[in-house]
């Protein structure tokens, strides 16, 4: 098996990947788009892109792939982020700190504490960002403890993320969707038509008065209208219980569209 | 009347300050915390802050503000946005291209269809981007029109957002509620205790029962376990109705935590 994720080596895809299928062989890409254009192209057979932390929220670039690509999700995987700042330089020479936005987000109080002023640039990934703070003293990165092994740079500070909980959750992209295992998530996208006040309680209603059990959900935009929302929804359950099959088909009719992105086992 | 907004001049924040209120005195800040901490220390009488992008979602930072601090929503401001690819030099000079994170993901087919394998780093606000493009050739700012004219770029492309209608809301962030206008909306955030299936389903009821009419709602982290999350919801109607006021009661009852932000006239 072949798992895309997002490189270079070091980085928590990496670690969202190791942890989801230790025996797999992995091929590194250098952004979102390009993990997912490998499975549309068949260079892998999964790919694992984070999809929300529990600090900063949505990846909302995952989520909008998912509503335009015809992908399944086939799993999941919980990572625990721990970010350092990272630099070949000391703390009081820093005139620059990088990172992935998601990560400079993270860490904003500590950085806004400590680094006042300082020039703060956004990389495409977290090891990127530790690539390029070999080129000079004066350059720090927000990465993880495995990038300062692995580019031989100084940890000039540890856990600087502003909550002491920090998770991202990962999902794993593929073609298929894997058979019941008995503790299984589901994951659809739902829009509704503009100004039906109401719309969103009675596609919620189909789940509650079946008792299935909403983990999530997320609005974004439909990239047309101010206030035209697409509903991001998972559901605890797999699309082949019959309870599950009967509350979507129910929404269908209820609904301007309802995509089923999948059914996969709960992270453990 | 002192407003603080994103500053410096040309900022699509500054065209909805003069939108709201062309006679106010504006002070600019350099970031969202700092225009909001310009209204906490007294220095201005309100503040307008982006909090939402038909294409981008929500400006979490904003969100994040209002659930943190103690502040009223006032007032909304709907802008159109247009982006444009500025710089002293040509298109094939181009080596960086900056911008604040939202305007670079709006525009990321734009970029990634034209400048492959380009420098992308973001700043704090588009006007900051147009002056760092002063200092070479080789860069390029996304920004808005009239920063082209404040800093004497050219333009090299116009409207390069990837979705032709592109609106940003903004709110103004006071003191106080203003009165009844007949026209108005109401922003409350939202904690349902977790892991209690339907509660949301619940809280909506009271709403829908009412005939209430939703115009958004938007999950965040509560930042504390995966999973757990605020829901903030803007309704029609003003807090001193009597209808808002009795579906408010009763689901104060219901939750973990219920926050009135605010009421304040609808955007024209």
């Amino acid at each position: 098996m072949i798992i895309g994720t997002l490189g270079p080596q070091g980085s928590f895809s990496e670690k969202a990947a190791k942890q989801w299928n230790d025996k797999a062989e992995l091929r590194y890409y250098d952004d979102i788009f390009d993990t997912v254009d490998a499975l549309l192209h068949k260079e892998v057979d999964y790919s694992i892109v984070p999809i929300e932390n529990s600090i900063e929220g949505s990846i909302t670039l995952t989520l909008d792939i998912l509503m335009e690509q015809q992908l399944k999700i086939s799993g999941e995987v919980i990572v625990q982020i721990e970010h350092c700042l990272l630099s070949k330089g000391k703390r009081s020479e820093i005139k620059r700190i990088m990172s992935i936005p998601q990560a400079l987000s993270q860490c904003r109080k500590y950085i806004k504490k400590n680094f006042n002023n300082i020039e703060v640039h956004s990389t495409l990934s977290t090891s990127q960002a530790a690539k390029l703070a070999l080129e000079s003293k004066e350059f720090a990165a927000i990465a993880s403890r495995e990038s300062a092994r692995t580019y031989g740079l100084n940890i000039l500070d540890e856990n600087i993320q502003d909550a002491n909980e920090n998770f991202t959750r990962f999902i794993v992209i593929g073609r298929t969707t894997p058979k019941p295992s008995g503790n299984d998530k589901t994951s659809i996208i739902v829009y509704l038509e503009k100004n039906r006040p109401g719309a969103l309680y009675e596609i919620l209603g189909e789940f509650a008065n079946r008792g299935i059990d909403l983990t999530r959900i997320e609005s974004r935009p439909t990239k047309k209208v101010l206030g035209d929302y697409l509903f991001y929804i998972d559901l605890k359950g797999h699309i082949e219980d019959r309870i599950i099959k009967d509350a979507l088909d129910k929404i269908k009719n209820k609904v301007g569209m309802l995509k089923i992105l999948g059914s996969y086992p709960v992270a453990k």
